[in-house]
């Protein structure tokens, strides 16, 4: 008792630089079937900041703790706890608070474990965009080895996991960004076609993956960017929307979706996580299988900065700027 | 030889009163397997006019003679005829040009017949809007009984008969009109609520169905409307657009298709009669099945005129005006 840790926190919505703080946090006793774990990084993701300013899909009671996802070290368990260790590098539990130097949380929510060595960033990274990456492969339409795809905001740490889980899977990737300077970060990310959004896509898209029918468009811009998806797609092609960075209502034409027969769907992890068209064992397997592909290199998301937390004004307006790579907050550093 | 029968040609697309002509037409001697039918109605669809300015889905090669269902009696049969007599009524295959006063067609395409008594103007509407109000109804999402849905465009064919259908499998419906005085039709029709679109539709629409949950959304409307079905449905609803009649592409949130799980889909009866979802066996007992609400009056389209061939220009004309009916044409009167 009486030992304070750091934690960032809102208590109200708005411009998502001006609503966090840090606060300190007396630390308290673990109850019987609790852990603490002492976080080592959490990123600093698009639907955090939705949240920060108020505009994401579930809204936090307020005051609350930000961020939603994290990696740390189990540093003390409760009575009856035999699922985990002390020592034991551990996912946070989804939807857990984890901008703060140590969280307590439920044992029996921890499903996910790594190894202790090697650098925790990319592992913190792994509860959101990996599977969100896997939903929009997987989870749509049927895709077999060959067939090609295409998204947007290619440069985005998903769409560098959907270029990455796309190559392991056999499937051939479009991958559209809004300006220049991404070709040899799709490159790295295994991407097979790297184009530049404008009128003439469709276009261009024919010229470069000569002619081949694309099934699927992931779509995380909205407003016309969704067209212009539509427009490379082949008959019966679906769209699965994930995401609104433009800030504008998806735009599909009706000559699309009746004559072409295109679909629009959406895809969102945390009704996945709460169990639509999952069962907890699926989930296990999903996040088991993409920690092997964490561990070994094939899916890792570009990082372009790190924070403490006492910088985390200077690190949310860094995370909403255009930028090049994740920004992580590093609690304990 | 020698007799000449009247039709309607267009040469070009542009304004549909101005493209369309009257022709004479030589009578042809029937070949083996073909037939002579001569048309007694033939009703004016939005689907014709998109065709005849050049926006629809299919194009023909040019000349062509407009119109895509209808109803008549067989006049004339050639060798090897079996399936069909003379003096029967029957539908005419679907997509064939029946702004005309007779045509020749396989017998081998006929697979729906219709009582020689009773008047004919109804039955030559059943190929293209009850099927459609059929596939909008049973082969977007699965609805039960007592179930509710939402339509715009609720004063046009596919909108009477979307009511009428609902109204036959127990599910109850919204209906969104865009201007006043349809109350009279939605309730003859079957339909439960008549509302006229609008900003605070959702709000109107909760107050109307005492909060009922809505599982389908039917569109015929596009751009800003789509949004505004959307709003009325329930999480993980589906909208299902099969019109276009604001000219405006489909305007649909992320924050409803991903955070609501909104669906957009389309429905288009051509694709379903070139097969897909459906067996020539499954369109007939369709057809069947509709063709008894059409005898025993449960289906009807209300008609606001009817016209013959030579007074093609004005048909077309008062079709593409605001109406409260259907235009039919009677090619033989």
């Amino acid at each position: 008792m009486g030992q304070y840790k750091k934690a960032v926190q809102f208590s109200r919505t708005g411009e998502p630089s001006e609503v966090v703080e840090v606060i300190d946090m007396e630390t308290s006793s673990i109850k019987p079937g609790m852990i603490l774990i002492d976080i080592e990084a959490a990123a600093i993701n698009p639907s955090h900041l939705l949240t920060l300013s108020g505009g994401y899909g579930v809204q936090p009671d307020l005051p609350a703790i930000p961020g939603a996802e994290g990696i740390g070290i189990v540093k003390e368990i409760g009575e009856g706890v035999s699922n985990v260790k002390v020592g034991e590098r551990v996912m946070i539990p989804p939807y857990t608070g984890t901008w703060r130097q140590e969280a307590v949380v439920k044992a029996q929510n921890i499903f996910l474990k790594f190894p202790s060595e090697g650098n925790p960033i990319q592992m913190a990274m792994i509860m959101a965009n990996p599977p969100t990456a896997w939903l929009l492969l997987r989870s749509v339409i049927k895709l077999d080895v060959g067939d090609w795809i295409i998204q947007n905001a290619s440069n985005s740490a998903v769409g560098q996991y959907v270029m990455q889980l796309a190559n392991i899977y056999g499937l051939k990737t479009v991958n559209i960004v809004r300006r220049k300077g991404f070709d040899e970060l799709v490159s790295d990310s295994k991407g097979n076609i790297c184009l530049i959004d404008g009128p003439d896509l469709k276009e261009r898209v024919v010229e470069a993956t000569k002619g081949s029918p694309i099934k699927l468009g992931i779509d995380a811009v909205a407003g016309d960017a969704t067209q212009r998806l539509a427009d490379c797609l082949e008959e019966n092609g679906t769209i699965a929307n994930y995401g609104l960075l433009s800030g504008e209502p998806c735009s599909l034409s009706p000559n699309d979706i009746i004559f072409r027969n295109i679909s629009l769907t959406g895809v969102w992890l945390t009704m996945w996580l709460r169990g639509r068209g999952s069962t907890q064992e699926q989930r296990q397997s999903v996040y088991e299988e993409l920690r092997e592909y964490i561990i070994d290199g094939r899916m890792h998301a570009q990082v372009e900065a790190t924070y403490n937390l006492d910088q985390i004004k200077d690190a949310v307006k860094h995370a909403m700027k255009k930028r090049n790579g994740k920004i992580v907050l590093l609690p304990n550093n």
